[in-house]
């Protein structure tokens, strides 16, 4: 990483200009620098006459956090580079087109998704997505088989289990996700009204031992190339489209991790309609479709991730007589486990969903974060003893009756 | 590995020489080949006059299988060295010291052995060997709690997963212990008279899926650093005295397999007995002996594990009320099924056991590998529920029955 320094506009610029075959030369740039800036840098680079754009970014040597910077690898970038490549090659019309690589500055140059919303604002403003199902589905059914064992050389799994070996980053999910939720700790940031629910996940020791368990299967289940943050700001998406962005967490853990991480931040918006809707029928309404979303989001990968291992050339073990049968059932239960803890730590850890922190109603803003926590931990608690994704929808029915 | 040739025996007797603060200046040493070459040179060289000495193993780019040379990466001494500095610094009196590590001629230098027998001679002759339950359950109990999640640093531990990724020497066990026993192979060895019970064993459908479940775990469950090749000619001993060696399998894997594979041996050595006690008393008596000999290496191996994880400043999550009980309780399914899925290679795959295999009656001999096969079997399809190392000893003694 000698080479690196920190990228101004206008050498972004240049750079974004020099990419062969993207631009007429001579062309005009504008561009202007998008993100908060606490990983990344972010340049969104025009070409004014022919709309046509690209992203540029720029992974930081740190991260802010309370206040202060704390290094982080760039190899960050090589690995999300390398994951991006691996899901285009798997799912192509559902990643971005990555135009350049540039190790020494820690450069991604990619499509530019504009004519996409982030999924997490497309929800806050109860966009319906009929395809995403599908489209998740395939994503994940895809991504999953495709990188594990159940398809790969079991020798190239190997090769590519060490090229993501990525502690930074797990380190980030290990301590934000996993432990400081479950104890009274800096980095939980919650408002005064929900201390009493929070108090009662600090002490609740049955839950914490579940999250143990999901904590050693994040830490020891090398089983799928996993994007590591699938949350729907990482989701670009409109009517006819998706794309997957950002696997810079990308390494090989659980599958239900990513799995469990779209269903929490669906979830996490069903929580958030107590303040989104002031009609009470539209927020039902809305409130179904979510958890239709989330029913078909299941159904869709489990009937892909099945069609591909019994349709593919796969390893001969896998075709052992219930051997998928068993594979999927535990894989639904570590879903749900995930889904559970990606949930409680986006209500009172250090990072928030905007779906439930936007809410300008005080009283609003409590309900959803009790909802939330209350969804979040019941799910937790039955990840070992679930069969169907009918059990999740009513632990989400029964935590707003 | 530039630099890389084969070592002639007094190029190999000059390298010794050449080792500071060994021998002394001007010393006779004499040397001689030991071991079968089919995947390392070993040379034992000694001192004459003082009786010292030490063994220089260099190992071959290439493996003998069934009259073909394969190569094979010498990248597997790096891994066997790293892997006994580790296992020193936890257990430095159970493996042997290492005078030098030469990673271009992929040469090991460490302590000769030769006042020790391997293990399994010392069973086929019927030795008793009183401390080691407690000396292989402190190897178990250390080498594996501390190089797992639960006492070591997390982002550590990940680095050490990637220095020991092992593809080739792990793809030797994926294909002798979990594939080939389970179909028709040429990597399956065995006399005509057992056909029947193997092809059993190639029809169980309900056996396979077990060993899908198994090998899943081997394949994806990054624990602890492993041994990975821990069977009774890796054990040297002696009564006061058990040092484990040649751990060029190593890997991070599922804890049970390490522990399953040294009680694998020990039932091995079991069945075998039908050819080696002329007295039905004696055999009995031994028999009785193994059998405890199993039960005190995994209690042995428990209380040292608890021990230790209750004693040391280990992972703070690891301290979750009811989370040993679990992981303890896993282990030992675990262990079982391993022990199982070792049991059966080695009575009818590619590499048998001396225990049975030079058992001179054939009826015996027969008979042996039955025992083993249907111990084997049974361990295996118990693995998932079973709840003591009880169940191991019973179905053992109904074997014999």
């Amino acid at each position: 990483m000698g080479n690196f320094h920190i990228l101004e506009q206008a050498e972004a610029v240049e750079y974004a200009r020099g990419i062969e075959g993207l631009f007429p030369a001579g062309v005009q740039l504008s561009s202007r620098e998008i993100g908060n800036g606490n990983l990344n840098r972010v340049f969104q680079i025009t070409d004014s006459a022919s709309g046509r754009g690209l992203i540029l970014k720029q992974a930081l040597p740190y991260i802010k956090v309370i206040g202060e910077s704390v290094p982080l690898t760039l190899d960050r970038v090589r690995i999300e580079s390398e994951a991006l490549r691996i899901q285009r090659e798997l799912c192509p019309d559902l990643t971005p087109k990555v135009y350049a690589y540039e190790p020494d500055l820690a450069l991604i140059v990619m499509e530019d998704l504009s004519d996409h919303v982030p999924m997490r604002r497309g929800l806050m403003e109860r966009g319906r997505y009929p395809s995403f199902g599908g489209q998740i589905g395939t994503f994940l059914a895809r991504t999953l088989l495709f990188t594990s064992d159940l398809a790969m050389d079991l020798q190239e799994k190997k090769q590519r289990v060490k090229a993501f070996i990525n502690p930074e980053l797990c380190n980030i999910t290990e301590d934000l996700v996993f432990d400081a939720p479950y104890k009274k700790s800096r980095m939980n940031i919650f408002e005064p009204p929900i201390r009493d629910a929070v108090e009662r996940i600090w002490a609740d020791t049955e839950l914490h031992l579940e999250v143990a368990l999901l904590r050693e299967s994040f830490l020891t289940k090398a089983q799928a190339l996993l994007h590591g943050d699938l949350h729907t700001d990482n989701i670009f998406i409109k009517p006819d489209s998706m794309k997957v962005i950002d696997p810079e967490f990308a390494y090989y853990g659980p599958m239900g991790f990513d799995i469990g991480t779209v269903i929490a931040n669906l979830l996490l918006n069903y929580s958030g309609q107590e303040g989104w809707s002031k009609d009470a029928q539209e927020r039902d309404d809305y409130r179904r479709y979510l958890l239709d979303s989330v029913r078909e989001l299941w159904s869709q990968f489990e009937l892909q991730f099945r069609a591909l291992w019994n349709g593919h050339p796969v390893d001969r073990m896998a075709k052992t007589r219930g051997y998928q049968d068993l594979y999927v059932a535990k894989l639904l239960q570590d879903t749900i486990g995930f889904a559970g803890v990606k949930m409680v730590c986006r209500v009172h850890g250090f990072i928030h969903v905007a779906d439930i922190e936007r809410i300008e109603d005080a009283v609003a803003r409590e309900q959803a974060q009790r909802i939330a926590l209350k969804i979040g931990a019941a799910l937790i608690k039955r990840n070992r003893s679930a069969r169907s994704i009918e059990e999740v929808l009513q632990i989400a029915l029964d935590a707003v009756s």
